[in-house]
């Protein structure tokens, strides 16, 4: 009985530091997409119209933000959402995590891309990279889901494995190949391609709110 | 009884992941506006003397380094004080906060532009856009006010909802009208638009504290 | 019973929070500080003696990124020191607590500027900011012991009062009057002062192990 | 009974907030990598093609990103194993700790050097500096574990000193010299000491996953 008692504390000791590791990790690429916002460099007797003219110029940049902001906040509150039903973690669980963190700390750079080249010829390419990202992040975050469900579900609480099952076929049926078809289809438009992102953000969130409140699936 | 336990348990951990996500983020963005002070590039021949008028000149950079830090700080207080009545959260109360978080990281640009433009003709703008912030930031803190309490203060402790709504009462009475008198007031004086956001975290500081040691209302 | 039970808990949350919170803080200014290691720009034909003399000259950035690490890892280690002893938190504690935290933040600055300017006629000017910083960060951890011990210690664990009484004494009478000697004589030689902010963590550094292993007073 | 009681929850405790000290460095160390991915700059008029080559020319960046990525996230790894096991801190720990830190935080430098020269013929003393790093990096690793096991393992779980054990040998045999090696290598052959980092983190990784799994040593 003891026994048990000291292996669930240790249990939940180690899934606790996973989750706050991960935590900063998220918090810091979230914040970080900031420095990608630049003071513009006019002439020291400029105008107040002037200012306002060049802050408006760079609303790809903002609009970029924004919707890394909120791609990164819906993947933490997935990740947030997959931990709520592991008791425990092995090696396997914190690779895939790893996996999972490493394209998530990368966001800033192909979202400063976006913002750099949304308004020039090479918009495609930007667009191709940005939604990439996230094909590439959609896939960490299926393996993710495998990690947790292997060894017969062993890591998970139980009666987790349906719900578990259930994010892995969202992952499969809608995240990974709509942002696949938004990476294909910013050589044709990238702002096809960045409308695709944005909606799925969207989605998620309204998507998962209602499920939360009890209207949903 | 045990399902009861297990069902606060999985409560407090779930709140206990939101709020160390939004310590995260409120720690990096208070860290990050030390980068707006920026090391001037003086000649290699510089003297002890043209060094310190050079800083000595960048007093808007601290200036607005004070005033985002301790606004930030504040509404870290206040979100520390909102989750200390809390017991459980939903989707809404996490996009309030998403919210709010999106706010909050976006203040070290805002304060890099009145660092930059606060002693030129620009300024107007400038402050206008950081007063502006604030406001917004009123404004998501009042949403996640209303998410807290949402769902007839399910999510509360026992007897916290007085305590949100007498908050609440405060952020339309008090914080978002300051705010935005201090973005209407930016065009006809920077100067009154920046005291008026002064003026505010340093009320809400010395408020708080009355309240807390019991001598306030 | 199960109120104080209650009341317990949620004063252990409410410190948990603020030691999350100014971790965090500590953690990302001193991690900071390496943005202020700059590569060289060399000329791509350049060759690797010229990139070892190169970074051979930055030495003062090596020098100030050591200092300033280790002076705010003290001050994690003292921070950490105080809030073992801690029960309860207060808003002047908040507030004492914000203000070493603003100044710990600020760090990186006066460290860049030392990196920058150590080997011109302007580091007089330099040190003594650098060490000026680190007045200030001493008489905030003045009022930080100050807030923890006040309302008679009703905030402290039971017998913790003397050892706050004893860290304030070591506080008065080694930390500000010699960081203060530290930035008095970087007009006669910036060297010293270094030398005094560099002696300074040595010392509680030892100082403080020796008292833990037993050893010491 | 009751005062055990409290020194372990006091114990618990004081490790907390080490380990959450330190996984703020380490999230911080591993995300701040990111600043290294440079967007080029490109005139405005430029085209997609162009875009692709100016990232695809900046491969060593990515690789330089990749290998400290992975070599930081092998070592929290490292260091959540380690904790798992203590039970207690004093400050020869909290000491060392602080010293791999140190080190951990100043990856992002190195890292950037060998993006900026890897291509240049500068590469041998960008590499050499890379996998010297890396050589302090398992030296403070081992001081870690020194310090862990110091007064007789007091500070340890029960049973826990054979693995502290291991883990000392494995880095004296392994992780150390074959570190040092690249750095020594890195004159002959830049490429052979990135190999010999590369290896190591891959190795790191699939070795304990074979072992916590239960299928390795």
């Amino acid at each position: 009985m003891t026994t048990m008692l000291a292996a669930d504390t240790s249990a939940a000791k180690e899934t606790g530091r996973l989750e706050a590791f991960s935590d900063g990790v998220f918090s810091i690429a979230i914040t970080l997409l900031v420095l990608d916002l630049k003071v513009p460099s006019l002439s020291t007797g400029t105008t107040a119209p002037a200012l306002w003219t060049a802050l408006a110029k760079q609303w790809p940049s903002y609009f970029a933000f924004l919707t890394s902001f909120f791609t990164i906040l819906t993947m933490w509150v997935s990740h947030h959402g997959i931990f709520r039903l592991m008791r425990r973690t092995d090696s396997a669980l914190l690779f895939a995590n790893g996996f999972l963190l490493l394209v998530v700390t990368a966001v800033p750079f192909p979202t400063a891309l976006v913002a750099t080249y949304l308004r020039t010829p090479a918009a495609s390419a930007a667009c191709a990279i940005y939604a990439g990202t996230f094909v590439v992040i959609s896939v960490a975050y299926a393996l993710l889901l495998l990690a947790a469900r292997h060894r017969d579900g062993h890591l998970l609480a139980p009666h987790a494995s349906p719900e578990i099952n259930r994010r892995l076929r969202e992952c499969y049926a809608i995240g990974t190949p709509l942002y696949l078809l938004a990476a294909l289809a910013a050589p044709l438009s990238p702002w096809l391609s960045l409308a695709i992102c944005t909606a799925l953000w969207v989605f998620w969130s309204v998507g998962r709110r209602d499920r939360a409140s009890g209207f949903g699936r």
